[in-house]
């Protein structure tokens, strides 16, 4: 390898900068400053759009802030590493993700939880370690981070813990799915539920994330994998993963969506996971569970005042299990290689969900086909 | 065995019959038919009573009835068996539990549920095959059941799936605790929770069922067992039943309990139980549980008509998990057995839970001290 002219040096490239809520994102010339303790510049190589970039671009009051480099899910080359940094060096591919893995906490160190305790997990404008940024813009402004990843900008600075390796055999336009949604989805289903191979499955929402279930659930030998939707078109795509049954809410007579499909699963599904973000819907999901060993596993991001509540008396009765998991109860530092690896061996699909891919400085029109519900995964390409 | 000369005849007794809401029983003569299909008749030996007596005795509205024979913790001496019982016969130790074991059912048959799908739980005023009673005075009124069992009667009739053998060498007085709150919390840290050998526990309200948690948390080897209850006389009680600490939630200064917790833990218990039935405190447990893998179960009755609310947020970005458990997740038929031998070897303890003994014809009383929370378990010898 040539020697690295760019080590140590600020790198000068382009960024997409939201400056405003649900504004179009500015394509800017942006400074990203050299990596230090703990820390590695990553040239990202393409990133894809994920429903969280849209929800915090839109949101007005805290933690929005702007100016801001959104983004976090990609894939990307690592240009050069800070002091501390080990297992990773520049030229190795890698997948950022949102949640920290130290592998030192009591938690990386469980095999029971993906909740980093040194590291935890915020909506921070910062770095995870110190407050502060590596962006700024040609006149000095500060530009902040988001989600300890932004990748909307050509080159990122992340933390080692925020960064998992994979094999540079990987199309990177699959590898940056694994960055979050397709994950959580995937993983939720393997991890956060471990799903066991006979068993019945409910999915509440069939965007990527549902239909990212649905595949986890495939991978783990569901026998009836039933999507919730009120737009019947989503059976169709649901069907390339896994799907084997579909409820329109909209279309179920005189009964309740839990009528059905306690009836279609013989008393509940062994697992539902509301995938959409709404408390009411997570409600309606536990009472489509088994009684007995239902799981309802909540991956739906609601408004931060949101209250689910269920009866006292069904959860004491039920025997229910509900459960919260963020990025699907996946380790991404020895789980993102497992995936990676089952993808590589067809036994797990992950080209489905990129319907779209565009330039980077197509960005905007991005942003609008998530919006709109026309897109799975839009790709965007830096180069 | 002399020939059962009452086997096939209806049996005039004792029974202490509520008539009316909040007001004493009475102490009545009753007929008791014979067993039908798949039921047995029993003597009882002695009964204790339990808090949900005391619930449906003072409860106005359905599902309260009256009159009715009350009374579902117990053990007695089979008198006569109906068709279709197999393995127990006349002259056998039972327990009869309120909750079904069929043995036949997907639920019964699965080690994930003790939640009967053949005969589901529910406050019926009749046997559980079909609606008729075997109880009536000497009228000819009808008395009604009560959780299948109507243990304040010196004879009963119970369903076959709500009958337990136990080894006859098992005092009464402490048999009868197997039947209901005793092994509802021994069950809930055993089987519902499966507490781990080391871990943190916090406990909810020091009634019996709490304490029965500290009990089970205890054998299964728990570190730290925080109880937490607004009278401090409960943590000397406790430390007989393992209590390790104590918290009372009218001296945390200007803490709340959940910081409490989560500094005595190191960042929440492993396992938090809700033992009073009051919703809030579900929440307020759930807000002490480990991030990442902490569990809150619900022993607790809180009115039919009461809500638990979570913030959606929190259910997703914990990690936490929130179930309910009937009965502490027990299987009768195979669970009461090994706890009677757990007893019989000193591995767990029951003595502790009983602080007061009494004629039968004495209930009035030992339902005021229970009613006073003066004492644990009133065992009630019939003889």
């Amino acid at each position: 390898m040539a020697e690295n002219s760019t080590k140590g040096q600020p790198i000068r490239c382009k960024a997409a900068v939201a400056r405003e809520p649900g504004k179009p994102l500015v394509i800017e010339e942006v400074v990203v400053a050299p990596p230090r303790d703990y820390e590695l510049r990553i040239k990202i190589i393409c990133t894809s759009l994920c429903y969280s970039d849209i929800t915090f671009w839109k949101l007005k009051d805290p933690p929005a802030c702007f100016p801001r480099i959104m983004g976090h899910e990609a894939v990307g080359i690592v240009e050069s590493v800070g002091e501390n940094v080990v297992d990773i060096v520049e030229g190795d591919m890698v997948v950022p993700v949102f949640l920290a893995d130290c592998g030192d906490c009591n938690d990386c160190k469980s095999s029971q939880s993906n909740l980093c305790s040194k590291m935890p997990f915020k909506v921070s404008p910062w770095m995870p370690r110190e407050e502060s940024s590596r962006f700024m813009n040609l006149k000095g402004e500060t530009l902040f981070h988001f989600l300890f990843v932004s990748s909307f900008s050509e080159y990122t600075v992340v933390d080692i813990a925020h960064v998992t390796k994979v094999d540079s055999s990987l199309p990177p336009n699959r590898a940056c799915l694994l960055s979050c949604g397709v994950s959580t989805g995937i993983g939720a289903a393997w991890r956060a539920a471990n799903i066991t191979p006979g068993s019945t499955v409910a999915i509440f929402g069939l965007g990527a994330i549902g239909l990212a279930v649905a595949e986890g659930a495939r991978f783990c030998g569901a026998a009836k994998i039933i999507a919730v939707d009120v737009n019947p078109e989503k059976f169709e795509i649901g069907k390339k993963f896994g799907i084997t049954d579909f409820v329109n809410p909209n279309n179920t007579a005189d009964k309740s969506v839990g009528e059905v499909i306690n009836e279609m699963t013989d008393g509940g599904a062994d697992y539902c996971f509301e995938c959409v973000g709404i408390a009411s819907l997570v409600q309606e999901a536990y009472s489509c569970c088994r009684k007995g060993w239902g799981k309802t596993i909540v991956l739906g991001v609601d408004q931060p005042d949101s209250k689910l509540s269920l009866s006292s008396i069904d959860v004491l009765c039920s025997g229910k299990t509900l459960v919260g998991s963020l990025y699907g109860g996946l380790k991404h530092k020895s789980d993102v290689p497992i995936l990676a690896k089952l993808y590589m061996n067809k036994e797990i699909q992950l080209d489905g969900f990129v319907t779209h891919e565009m330039k980077f400085d197509e960005i905007n029109k991005a942003f609008e086909l998530l919006v709109e519900g026309k897109c799975l995964r839009c790709v965007l390409w830096m180069d």
